[in-house]
């Protein structure tokens, strides 16, 4: 608490010397500012990651458990459960096959499904290590959209065999949803799967991060005065997020030759066509520029899915007048709002952490995406299902908070505008809004397999 | 009810007149008797299939469910079971991957897998109508074990392929039940399973019911006044029961010499080695007996792992003293009990049904041998485990039976004899003494990986 008070006090003593540009003093002070700040986030790191390994431990391991919802503590029960009133339905499936979704849980099973390459941000963890970040998506699943997962690690990382052994375990399934998947193999991963299977796969970290990025985006678009059209559009990162986003608002209307892709050899011209995967070349486009500095110059729109700390004040300076900056990288963004604010104020920005505004949390796509999936008995998610996505988190945000939602975030108000541009995770009306889009589209583009 | 009356009625007549041979009426009205009960059974049983369809159905479609016991209501909960507190347990593994038992379910994370190749008694029924039963085994570990299972169905039959495929998903889980895959596949699967995993592989159609067989058999012996020593053995079907339990009774001191495997070609002899598979080659004897006729004259234990209604009346006459069956095939029998005992009072009878003493249920077994497994961090479940297991159900039938038992089955008394040679499904005591039996041979067995 005391660390605490001292902090606050430093902070408004160096905005104070800040501006009245002391610079000699502002600098001195600043340094003691962030030794402090640090020392004080170790401290506090260390007692939420205690706190977190915790509350894995608790009294059970680890986050999710079955159950069943039939009576089963009877022998009664028992004998309709298992032999021999399973037969039945046995018998029913083997009739019908259609018949395995009114008799088992597979229209209501998702798997989650990881290699371990990419695990969060700290890299190719393994598939031991990704456990209980897909249990967490089990959770997530569940709580929002009330969605059984079963998660499942690959003790792989070819992509032939992670293809088949999906492959191999989908009759479980209503559907799959791959994660932390590294690119550009979980490309190919999913669209070999897309092709293959009859039920909806779904890589989170592509389409879940695109669909949240594109509603946030088209609602900051319009509060800022730009269109789709004409928006100049710089993107950090070549990744699984990168890439999709990418495709997505070229969908929704942003000109190919708009947008640049810089990844760690900077900006993909045609000139480096040749030297980077298929996937980042089809967003190559004849430019000079080559770094992101050059990239930032003049642009409407930043999207981070790169790395922490990477955009710097005089690239956020040199962009157009109101910009736009996605700076997504997790915990640390490409530029903090601070460092951003602190340089130009016409700015609308969103981040991926949730003590900013505007957080793009893919828990406000993929349960909901998923449920609309299932919902339509969808063959799978295509792009007119995660166009509907993107209009229905975007229009969400128009509407008027409920109060369950400021209570949930203790906070009095919220409303649309540069502060408030996508829905927040605990808003109730997402599972009724964003299903039914996906499920009306799934409809009317011929995937679902309803009659 | 107008039936069943009639058909009691029937029923005692039939008795009287068998009793009092008056042959000609005996046979037209037992004719009369088979015609109605048949009747009878096809409206029951239709009513009992609907029964089990809308138990399936429900106000939720199957069996399971997944849910969590973290906080997962708040923010802050969510907050730990995902990003950012979940890099907490992910960084705890990856310095130390054995932390995955404390920080995920993979510890209590039993995997029920198919290729829906021998489902029931309904054959190679696939993958989709395999479900409902691997669910049921989902609910049967939880209910009586507390054990978590993620069911799966496998898309390929092919022996490598789901060898490669199981280990592919092994990392998920802390043990893996094989479920209802046809022979002789069964047994190569499971043993490259074993060789490879370090985690438990066990294929429950083989194991499970060999432990409660000889376990029933063991105390069988004992209330008959026969030794392993001596026994001579019949078993009909060469299946993945009855090579598992043949090679079981044989650790068990049962001599290979003495026992007469029979498929539906007839007695494994040494001459039919060359046409029958290695597992069924590894008990030919040298013998003239072919038939299961000629096999069940003399005698002393027939165990049937086959089809209904394979023997006969005269065999069983033809049997030594006090002979035992264990009638297995279900639903019907090799040879109902009230056909084994109308024509011979010395016998001891055991079947798969609950509706006949001393039913022979896997259930018995495989949730308390996992619990076990699991508990003592098992990297196998190997004979000496297997052995406990059978000394601990053995010794169990033995113990005064509770009242709270009695309760459960509706019945006013129940002791150790030749209608209670094993214990009952719904015993309490079972999840005591089992899976410590279990625990404490894997300790000294070597297999445990605790320290």
């Amino acid at each position: 608490m005391a660390h605490l008070i001292l902090l606050i006090v430093i902070f408004h003593l160096v905005n104070y010397l800040k501006n009245n540009r002391y610079f000699y003093f502002k600098y001195t002070i600043k340094n003691l500012y962030n030794f402090l700040f640090n020392y004080l986030s170790v401290i506090m790191s260390q007692e939420f990651h205690e706190k977190a390994l915790n509350y894995h431990r608790g009294a059970r391991p680890g986050k999710i458990y079955i159950s069943s919802h039939k009576n089963i503590d009877t022998h009664q029960g028992l004998s309709l459960a298992y032999t021999p009133g399973v037969a039945a339905p046995v018998r029913e499936i083997l009739k019908n096959p259609n018949t395995v979704n009114e008799y088992t849980i597979k229209g209501n099973l998702v798997a989650v499904i990881t290699d371990g390459s990419a695990v969060l941000g700290l890299g190719n963890a393994g598939p031991l290590a990704a456990k209980p970040v897909m249990e967490g998506k089990a959770v997530l699943f569940k709580r929002f959209a009330d969605i059984d997962v079963f998660d499942i690690e690959l003790d792989t990382q070819d992509v032939d065999e992670i293809v088949q052994t999906i492959k191999n375990i989908a009759p479980t399934f209503g559907g799959i949803n791959l994660e932390d998947i590294s690119a550009p193999r979980c490309f190919e991963i999913e669209q070999r799967l897309i092709d293959e299977l009859d039920i909806p796969v779904f890589h989170d970290d592509q389409h879940g991060t695109a669909i949240i990025v594109a509603a946030g985006l088209l609602n900051a678009m319009e509060i800022q005065g730009k269109t789709a059209e004409k928006v100049k559009v710089v993107c950090a990162g070549g990744g699984s997020a990168g890439i999709a986003t990418l495709n997505l608002i070229a969908e929704l209307g942003v000109k190919r030759e708009n947008i640049l892709l810089v990844d760690r050899n900077g900006v993909v011209s045609k000139d480096k066509k040749q030297k980077v995967n298929k996937y980042k070349a089809a967003f190559a486009v004849d430019t000079k520029k080559e770094t992101l500095s050059d990239a930032m110059n003049g642009a409407d729109v930043f999207i981070g899915v790169a790395r922490g700390d990477l955009v710097t004040q005089e690239m956020v300076k040199s962009m157009s007048e109101k910009p736009i900056i996605f700076a997504l990288s997790n915990p640390d963004p490409e530029i903090s709002p601070v460092d951003a604010f602190s340089c130009r104020n016409d700015l609308l920005m969103a981040t991926g952490r949730s003590d900013y505004p505007n957080q793009v949390n893919n828990v406000l796509g993929f349960p909901y995406i998923f449920r609309g999936a299932l919902d339509s008995h969808s063959k799978e998610i295509n792009t007119e299902m995660k166009i509907a996505a993107v209009h229905a988190l975007k229009d969400l945000a128009k509407l008027p908070v409920p109060n369950s939602v400021l209570q949930a975030y203790q906070i009095d108000s919220l409303s649309y505008g540069r502060d408030y541009i996508i829905p927040k995770p605990f808003d109730p009306r997402l599972i009724d809004i964003v299903p039914k889009a996906i499920y009306e589209a799934a409809i009317s583009s011929g995937v679902s397999c309803l009659t």
